[in-house]
């Protein structure tokens, strides 16, 4: 990482050496949210945070189509005795390790029953008390899971395949930060249902190819880990997390994929007639995703003039700022709003900032907003037949306007490209493997030191018991079996048996 | 009415005959909602519902970018201490009565502070009790104006104008209806403030043109009636209720805007610097909406054969039927779908159903789904260049597959027209003049009977109590001061003065 003196442009920390405040700062200086309403952790969404949110959920709606999901939204509240089922599921599950079935594949912690101690509970209403209290959302599935018995009879309603876009809510106890730990959060969550077990894995291949084409628009590399058995969701056969790198070389979970197997569907007596004329449990997954993925383009792309927002989802792909003269005879403004008609009949997002201000005032507050090409009218350029285009990710030239439509989405196109080198330099940049451990007198001790602001990875073939002592010495967290294992096997890091499992480990939000 | 047999269809009560039946089976039956989640009041909304409520919602999302407001999204908890400001509001109103002013325009029902009797409280989360207990937001005047005074500083911040649709909670006692009475509700609100009181008038004329454009497209007409005083939104300036009129004559107030003068700004302290570098309060307005216009659509249009949906949010437009018969060399699937997507790339919402199922059970299908326009293929339609139409409203005919986008346009306005054309006859039924009162020895009685599903007019320029008589006596409802009054004066109906003030008077929901 550079070490040059911090750039504190107008009161914006340095992203590079300071990155724990310039987070905070950029989101409320773009104008993405409002941090003082009085919860912590509850955030007001601004008109410009807002619509970038729902342009990203837009990409999101078009994949659920593309791959025939039907939008549903359930109710907020759910009554506390639903999640007794829930909780049988969970002691079903520690019965199934009691009685040898997978023994080593549950750590005592996960199996207490989840979201009772972080959910926030609703048992009065008007002066009421509730006879059964409710609690609101922390995610749909005992909601939704209550419904799919009355949805599902017979193979023909299989697969089903809904999803909804919701607040949900989780009572932080930990700092909260905007996008990436609050307390009500803007949420997507995918679930399905299948005949087997086969056609629900078949679907968790579908969840991480829309994974794919979501990260590529918002230009985000990401890595996708089969997590530890210890860190799978609760009733959940395996768990697929999707980890986007930020800046600090910290991994955050913008994404994750379950398969449920039947399991969820015992609990809940979901069950279809299959060819056969048998009642047959169903196989579940679900795909969740939520409002981090904001987090990771605000703390990967930006730089110390603000954000920069990928073309896929800027609210204004471009800002045409017409310089104004006074007395002039020629009409800046006007040929701005005809380029911009041209621009926005070509489908693109455009604003044109024809304020009364002095030039680097709106330079500072499109580029503080990240838009990604600004576009610059002034006489010359007219009497030219050019508009002098400056890229957010740097570079200035003048653009002919006889070919504006083509030639925008050309330098849209390369700004993405641009972004995408960015973030993948620095995700190849921190990414390297784990000095080797060895043993000494009966203690593990490691060759070598564990760097801040990197992400490690290993040959691994060890067990839970291994795993937890390269987590202790470490400081690091197992993210999981990368789903790109290596190539060629490799001794594992422990017990030295050769393996393609390529385990990453990383410090997480 | 029609006192025809009871039409029975399959199980559809009739609606003419049984409308408390017809509703909530009608609901159900066409995949809108599913009442049967566990918890009453709260419904879960199925693809086809959301779909459609989607819909409706994009009409006014485009309204509002035509007139310039901006979406937000606030968090959905709101602190209990800052009712407080509520409160003082209130009583400040409560005072400003006491001392004369305007001494009539309230009732004491209003001045207990609105919806603490009303809301669904969180006091605890995890296993802690909140210091300061939170309600779940009613509608989000308190949350909105605590950050108005943050963000608006001098007149160039003015107007603002936001908008949010998000869940919002009230705790129902009565008894629930789909879409009608919910406890938890999708809800659209939009909050502006302004330099001076002209300016937030001009804001209602703007959000009651905004209502016409949006009821054009649902083909619903509609009575927008000034709310009397004692019916008006505490803190508000003055109300106008919008209200729909459902096939048993009942209104349903489908939305409502507020002019609140600067008297929420005063409890908020809103102020800005005008150009006099004076601190000011600002004036304000909201204009509210909810998932009732779905209720309405669904009461006004319907039929005994199901959902009729306006083309406007119709989610499939036009469904295509494939005559399928086996061993026949004419592939009508293949002619459907060609069909479908020279509509879908026209912009047109279709489906095709090629399910190997009985043409009647199909028909059946969409029917009670409420698809405007169904275009049959069969083998003779393909040789005629042709497809058979039928119109949801009525009507069947050939149209020319050569020419099919301009002609289903054209059938789609059809259909639009027709259900115009028959909300506003039910109307024009239903309205009509109530009987004269007269005094008789200190009594007033009433010239006439109050007949079941009618809403009456009457030239009205009394005091409250002349209101208080009339709607003890009839049973009716106030629903206020049309904004259509009279073209010429007429005599109050009880003070015998000349006045064009138009009142309307209804049962409600």
């Amino acid at each position: 990482m550079s070490k040059g003196p911090a750039k504190a442009k107008r009161g914006i920390p340095s992203k590079v050496e300071n990155f724990s405040d310039w987070y905070p700062f950029i989101v409320e200086a773009s104008d993405l949210v409002d941090k003082r309403y009085p919860i912590k952790g509850m955030d007001v969404w601004r008109p410009y945070g807002w619509k970038t949110m729902r342009l990203i959920d837009s990409l999101t709606h078009s994949e659920m189509e593309r791959t025939e999901h039907e939008e549903v939204n359930f109710p907020l509240l759910i009554p506390e005795n639903l999640l007794e089922k829930e909780n049988a599921l969970v002691s079903r599950l520690k019965r199934a390790r009691e009685n040898g079935i997978d023994p080593d594949e549950l750590r005592d912690e996960e199996e207490e029953g989840g979201f009772k101690k972080e959910v926030y509970w609703v048992k009065h209403a008007g002066e009421n008390d509730l006879d059964i209290p409710m609690f609101l959302r922390p995610t749909s599935e005992t909601a939704m899971y209550t419904m799919f018995p009355l949805w599902i009879r017979s193979h023909k309603d299989l697969p089903l395949k809904i999803y909804q876009m919701v607040n949900t809510f989780r009572y932080e106890t930990k700092q909260t930060r905007s996008f990436i730990r609050v307390r009500e959060i803007h949420f997507f969550e995918a679930h399905t249902a299948h005949a087997d077990e086969e056609c629900a894995s078949r679907q968790i291949a579908e969840d991480l190819e829309i994974v794919d084409n979501l990260m590529d628009k918002l230009c985000l590399p990401i890595i996708k880990a089969k997590r530890p058995v210890w860190d799978t969701f609760p009733g959940a056969y395996y768990t697929i997390g999707i980890d986007a790198v930020m800046p600090n070389g910290r991994t955050l979970q913008v994404a994750s994929c379950h398969h449920y197997r039947d399991q969820w569907a015992k609990a809940f007596d979901i069950t279809y007639e299959n060819l056969d004329a048998q009642q047959q449990h169903v196989h579940q997954t679900t795909y969740g995703m939520s409002e981090r993925l904001l987090g990771a383009i605000v703390g990967m792309h930006g730089d110390d003039n603000g954000l920069i927002m990928p073309p896929a989802i800027a609210p204004f792909q471009i800002v045409i700022c017409p310089m104004i003269r006074k007395n002039s005879e020629v009409d800046t403004i006007a040929e701005s709003n005809r380029i911009a008609g041209i621009l926005r009949a070509a489908g693109l997002r455009v604003k044109v900032d024809a304020r009364d201000l002095h030039a680097g005032q709106k330079y500072y507050d499109w580029e503080i907003k990240g838009v990604p090409l600004r576009l610059d009218i002034g006489p010359r350029d007219m009497a030219q037949g050019t508009a002098y285009a400056a890229l957010r990710t740097g570079g200035k030239e003048p653009l002919e306007v006889s070919n504006i439509v083509e030639i925008c989405r050309q330098k849209l196109d390369e700004i993405s490209e641009e972004l995408r080198r960015r973030s993948q330099a620095h995700m190849t940049d921190v990414m390297i493997e784990l000095p080797k451990f060895f043993e000494q007198n009966g203690t593990w001790n490691i060759d070598g030191e564990v760097e801040d602001g990197k992400i490690y990875e290993i040959a691994f073939d060890g067990t839970d018991a291994d795993a937890e002592i390269i987590e202790k010495h470490t400081g690091l967290t197992f993210l999981g079996d990368s789903t790109e294992e290596y190539e060629t096997e490799k001794p594992c890091h422990m017990s030295g048996k050769m393996t393609k499992r390529r385990v990453i480990l990383a410090k997480t939000y």
